[in-house]
């Protein structure tokens, strides 16, 4: 793969820190609330359907999950669901929302491998701006980056919109993420380049066929064999 | 006041469309479905205080807005509020989510001049991203914009981060806007200029004490008086 791009934006949850994990955790928990009234399994499969249902209203982030989980305790136990659960649930979403940033290994030497080498670096994520302003700022990694693009979504047109805010042409920018779906399908079809690092948890929604075929993209299992590469 | 500026900044709600009018709409109804337990009076209150205790982590927006409620209405009912109260609440939001664009009047009118007078044009607003983005492709008003800023807060910091971004010095710098707090004060400390339109409602946080002696801004009444200083 080519390696002299002019801007490389690394995605921010799960690939610079620990997120998914953190929103499983609280699931397990909803689940635990409401295990009076059903499985987890049951639980699981509408707090899903729900998320999908309102991800067009709600976006990406944990305010819109939380909402779900209260709009799913709700439907599942047809409006039985003790108030003080509620209460628990909006709880549930605020720690999660001041959980501590955990960066994932290597981070640090990696982009201060990438800073030397004169590569210009960006933030490339979705969800909710605050949130992930936050984490940033928790996570002591701004000063690596040239600024942050906080996307609303990632597909094709979210990419165009990025590079032409940019002001560079598709085959000079590189994408590293962990999902495929968000990071590198999108990207190849507008002509640039991707690298994967897939996280070990990846949420439903985020499931994808890869395109082993493409040569604009490779897979590595940590963000420390960048430096083979770049 | 000077016209030579570089960038123009507008900010969005309640500068180009209406948006406070919708909240008072949505808190009046929230009211109405708590009248078994409280006033409106008490409940507004209540309701006003979670909201500010909230910002830190929720930020601005519909979705942190309609947690405020939930957390509100368990609370002012002693967790007794019935369950489809909450569900309605959900709706409550998602309708204010979904809420046509209602341009100003005179808005599409000077966009069009200053557009044809070089300036260049952004928008910088706060608030949920996903709704912005929404309401600014609702709006038809995209293609006057060079882009979009959304802002997770607007204080000095957020403007001169803004700023950096833009690569353009304080004094090149024009914002206008609805809230003094927000879209002219910062401004004008870090050495911006400011023109503030009110709008006949203010939210009760961004309520502030102007600075009538800085030479830096002006106030008019109607977008369409722009035309008259640039």
């Amino acid at each position: 793969m080519k390696n002299n791009f002019k801007v490389i934006a690394f995605d921010a949850d799960d690939t610079l820190w620990v997120n998914e994990t953190f929103f499983r955790e609280t699931e397990e928990q909803f689940c635990e609330l409401l295990a009076d009234f059903s499985t987890s399994e049951e639980i699981m499969k509408e707090l899903f359907a729900t998320e999908i249902r309102n991800l067009e209203e709600y976006g990406y982030g944990t305010k819109g999950f939380v909402l779900s989980m209260i709009e799913t305790a709700l439907k599942i136990t047809d409006n039985r669901v003790p108030q003080p659960t509620l209460e628990k649930i909006i709880k549930l979403g605020k720690t999660q929302i001041n959980q501590p940033v955990e960066l994932l290994e290597g981070v640090v030497d990696i982009l201060e491998y990438l800073t030397q080498k004169g590569y210009k670096l960006i933030v490339a994520t979705k969800g909710d701006l605050l949130d992930q302003e936050r984490k940033l700022k928790k996570s002591h990694l701004e000063n690596f980056f040239h600024h942050v693009e906080v996307m609303s979504n990632k597909n094709k047109a979210d990419y165009r919109k990025l590079l032409k805010h940019l002001d560079i042409a598709p085959e000079d920018f590189l994408m590293i993420g962990n999902s495929y779906k968000s990071d590198i399908e999108p990207v190849l079809e507008i002509g640039g380049f991707g690298i994967h690092i897939p996280f070990h948890v990846t949420w439903e929604h985020e499931k994808a066929t890869e395109n082993e075929e493409h040569p604009n993209w490779i897979k590595m299992d940590s963000v420390s064999k960048l430096r083979s590469v770049l």
